[in-house]
């Protein structure tokens, strides 16, 4: 239950600072609107970074369900937690989500665009393209999860392996988040798009809920794809 | 007294670095002009960094008294210091912006912009909602608590912690920044001010007192709200 | 045979995370379109530290040939693995290019531009002039085996090596790629030229063979004039 | 007479990486052409960093010798070997400048601006004030070696201490470098203004040495003042 809380936590972080780049770059007349892709995908990077900080001492710092069921598919991590990590997870990212949304009161009402509200909180793909969108997402995931475990092959003194996680989201941002915003991680889209759903965000439009199943099952087939693979050609 | 002087130049270093990214942003014909919200982001991230390589080995580099504030109210500090930590902190911010002020001293006159000289110095919120703006305050302060809080109960062999610590900023700087300008520091902004106020600048404005309470106190309250729920949740 | 599949593996996660970035800004409607150089160069770094993390533990992570054959020339590495070394990171290249086709896949056809095709691919000079081209190739590996045999000098304990040479790499990028794209590897310009060719991709143009042979030989040179260097003057 | 060495091929290794990313940034025609000021300020940083990798483990790596002078200053560097650091050093900065002249050999021929080819090699004001620059100079540098000597006040235990100075770097350029392009070093400026001096630079224009005493007696100054109040204050 306490690592549970713990994944609850740190996704919640992840999630605050992760929606917030983007809101802060999408939103009108936010001070940092405008900043561009190399902002955002340093932002979620330091997203990551912080959530596994926050949470790592305890849970090992997944916050993210793909991450938790590629470990489970290669036997680094209990079956039987599984649930209870994707339910702190999933509620983690809701609640950080709802934070986000008072964080940026005045600035719903001052943006027209429905697009920025919904891409505050969840992704959306660049070209509508369901079979590639979700080949996209496979391939993200998949870089996750094998360079993670490359990374973790490593030997950590200090405390600043995070850092390193977070170094591999700010690649994944720049170099292949272009095609579908880099969910990679199923928690981190359906909780804000829940979100989305539910609160009462000013002239906001659809949920996209037709999308929502890219962003979910995508990154838990490259997960296990990724995780598979690394301990079949290197682990 | 030796821990006040660590923290008075601590904070001046701050100010400096910090004060300097904006004002080399804003102010006209500097080689910096318009570098953007990523540079801002990262030259604050720098600037605490920095203030706490100087400090940190005698005062822990506080160097903002909502975080000695917070740090008291969980009992990580004993409450007898913390008057001398915030005037340190505050002296030190008034002397670190006065600093600046002759840094640039060509280019205050170069500048029509009252705004731009006043953000040089101070904060000011992207769409005045003072309800929103102090809770945007409040946010972004507790975020800072609660990640220095999740960062230190990890273990530091090296000399990298204050680099996190930056991390951090840079995160809050890009995700949370966009609303406020992101004081996160009572003293970062009331020093800094108080210089505007005092400093003959060339076609300057009014110093906005009205706003300044916000950037004071949304980060207090934020930071004891911060450090009370890491205790409680992760503690 | 075992380091050499690793040399694969890193110089394919290399290819997609570097490919990736170019990808991501040149072609058309993607979410990072025009990113700029800074996005670019920080990309290409954490694509060799990426690269390095997955592969390090295993061959020491050279993942480009112009390395193996800088570290052979001055006796740091055995010339009998030199051809297994370079056969994997040529075959590791061309994979990771073969993945990058597909993760763009509806961006292809969107996007008109042959040069931004090949360019996501392989090098291609500012300023055609081969004998300035080949010696900005030169002047870039050199300084890369330099530095890598300067930071080796050095005592890592902690798992964050990989970081410092990924710095080594953004730095070349901003400071000496605007020239020729840096290729200051073999097979990162050879494979992914390879698969540019190969690969039905949508209204593509030559693969510029005629250029092809600058970054593949510039960099050996300049690997092996880097190398020798700093051992006759700090080794 | 090996420190000499040792200084004069990281000044060298700083000069290539630092007026690489100048003239990236301001010569014609150049892929990284217009980067901006964040991308000049994180060059200049990993060219101190890597100036240091290659050095350090030899010559302390000062690659500067405003660092020199300070350290003497308050005794911890002697004073019989300060000469030799200095030689050292500014023939690097002189043969890094030249090594840049030939990178760049198609560009120079491209490009106009008689300013921008002077601005690869060396400084100048962005408003043209003596006192002002040379005070932008002092404190510029006087917080270099006040940032130093508290960053070498931590314990470094692996091999990333040139990458906190790095970062240092980085802080300066960000925050105090858009008044005079912060020389911070008199080699910096002086070798490869000598460089352009000499070389047969298509189209270039005057040196602008009347500005030159500047950039090499404003470090000196702030460097010395910036070391003995770290030590009266913190020391």
């Amino acid at each position: 239950m306490y690592e549970m809380l713990a994944e609850l936590i740190g996704t919640m972080v992840l999630i605050i600072f992760g929606a917030g780049v983007v809101g802060g770059n999408v939103l009108k007349y936010t001070k940092s609107e405008g900043m561009g892709w190399v902002g955002i995908s340093i932002g979620w990077g330091l997203a990551v970074a912080l959530g596994v900080y926050v949470s790592g001492t305890v849970s090992d710092g997944h916050i993210n369900p793909a991450v938790t069921l590629g470990f489970a598919a290669i036997g680094d991590f209990p079956w039987s937690q599984v649930p209870f990590y994707i339910v702190g997870q999933t509620v983690g990212a809701f609640v950080g989500a709802v934070i986000i949304y008072f964080h940026y009161l005045p600035h719903w009402k001052a943006t027209d665009d429905p697009g920025a509200k919904l891409g505050t909180f969840a992704t959306d793909p660049a070209i509508k393209h369901y079979p590639s969108n979700f080949l996209s997402e496979v391939i993200g995931t998949a870089m996750l999860l094998f360079a993670l475990l490359g990374i973790g092959a490593n030997t950590f003194t200090d405390g600043l392996e995070p850092i390193s996680t977070g170094l591999l989201i700010v690649a994944i941002g720049l170099s292949l988040g272009g095609t579908t915003g880099y969910a990679i991680n199923p928690a981190r889209d359906f909780g804000p798009r829940l979100a989305h759903f539910v609160l009462p965000i000013h002239g906001k439009g659809s949920s996209d809920w037709k999308y929502a199943w890219i962003p979910v099952f995508g990154p838990i087939v490259g997960a296990v794809l990724g995780a598979v693979l690394y301990v079949l050609l290197l682990g």
